[in-house]
């Protein structure tokens, strides 16, 4: 289904999620930009835009909605209740729900916060010569919930999560320069070399994930992580949250490379 | 004095202003990063996050404080109170003081935002060789109220400030290149060439500052400004607001080098 699926055009994608089909997004409508989802109560919608506004790089805001509204000019016509493929609904931290809708869930109080995602920045990595090992293994991106806590915002708080790519040492530079080139989908790399100093003991047991071949010589790189927001509910038990389910985004039809900054 | 106040840190600077001096804080404190300043009560501020975050070129957050708090990590020990020259306080969208301190105006629920200035990227287009003409001239920056509506946010609303830099054709690559690299501090140009487009009727009447000279077969560039703030206040009237008054920045201990995303 696979290359069937990658030639959509973003509105169809999102029809077929609405008509309940599931399953990770990564390669689809490729050159559209896929962004992390978390909704959250309008009494708690200031601290997680100050969250965000604090933790830039694992939390990059491509757009707010209006309370309520399930709308957002990133995709003219899209529902953000039934357009991804899955969901996880939220209770005072405990993950209470996984749906592939959430019709039923959602509150006229609730401000939706879409985030940038990674999927942007590794199509640039290829483009320019860097090798994404996951992409290269067909697994999903390896991430840690590192020891490095953020900048808290009111209720909120918790550690960033990073996803890792070793990187040949004649490739690092590009790297860098390259996800640099994106602040909104997570920016240059936090860490660079030894996992420890993140607090990360063994790269092969990540948090979320799978773990990916390291060859001899190759450098892992630690980029901030959408997954984020999701420890943040986890530490920060709000009320009531929905967030998308891992690696299921959502597909809006902006372009990659208009938030290239160069 | 210009020689001796630029070479102060960042902390006599500030400790200056705190005595009572005041005036422009261009060229002081060089390599330092300067913030505009707008300050609103708690109950506006999600509002005024979310007008930021929806339009980030005139608006790039650098930080924003804790309700009532006067400190921001990006100035140690600086008081946000008396550590710029001069202010302006607004009520309805009428300014009703410009004093030099404003203690006695202060609030337990003001929320304060630092956004970023164009002191940094002009520093950055005099190292690449872009030419500056109003430094040149010795005059302040011209700035215009555009045409062009910010996307609105809860009760915020108003037209983008831009301010203009004349450009030879032959550096208007750098110069879009270099300020791209700093979206903290407004980014690439909004616009190059024909003022008409923004609705701007004539160069040499800016709205704020002072009109320079375009030579012949320059090219007027447009950046966002971060005057917009101001015009936002005076367009929406919230009931309560201070801003640092015109071209008296905060000045920061943050280094301008280290917001460049390459």
């Amino acid at each position: 289904m696979s290359s069937t699926r990658a030639c959509l055009p973003p509105r169809a994608a999102r029809a077929r999620f609405r008509a309940g089909a599931n399953g990770p997004t990564a390669g689809l409508a490729p050159g559209h930009t896929q962004a992390n989802l978390i909704a959250v109560p309008a009494a708690l919608a200031y601290d997680m835009l100050l969250f965000c506004q604090r933790n830039p790089k694992p939390c990059p805001v491509l757009d707010v909605t209006d309370a309520g509204a399930w709308t957002t000019p990133l995709a003219p016509g899209a529902d953000l209740r039934t357009d991804l493929p899955g969901y996880r609904v939220w209770e005072h931290g405990e993950l209470v729900a996984e749906p592939t809708d959430v019709t039923g869930y959602w509150r006229d109080d609730l401000v939706a916060f879409l985030l940038g995602c990674s999927f942007t920045f590794e199509a640039a990595l290829i483009a320019a010569g860097v090798p994404v090992r996951h992409i290269e293994e067909g697994r999903n991106v390896p991430m840690y919930v590192t020891e490095r806590p953020c900048r808290p915002a009111g209720r909120l708080h918790g550690r960033m999560v990073v996803s890792m790519r070793p990187v040949p040492p004649d490739r690092l530079d590009t790297a860098i320069r390259e996800t640099a080139l994106y602040p909104s989908f997570h920016g240059s790399p936090v860490h660079c070399g030894d996992p420890a100093t993140l607090g990360i003991a063994d790269l092969d047991r990540p948090d979320f994930g799978d773990a990916v071949t390291v060859e001899p010589g190759e450098i892992p790189v630690f980029w901030a992580c959408g997954v984020t927001p999701q420890t943040v509910v986890t530490a920060s038990r709000p009320p009531f949250a929905i967030t998308h389910a891992p690696g299921q985004m959502f597909i809006t039809d902006a372009r990659d490379e208009h938030h290239r900054v160069l």
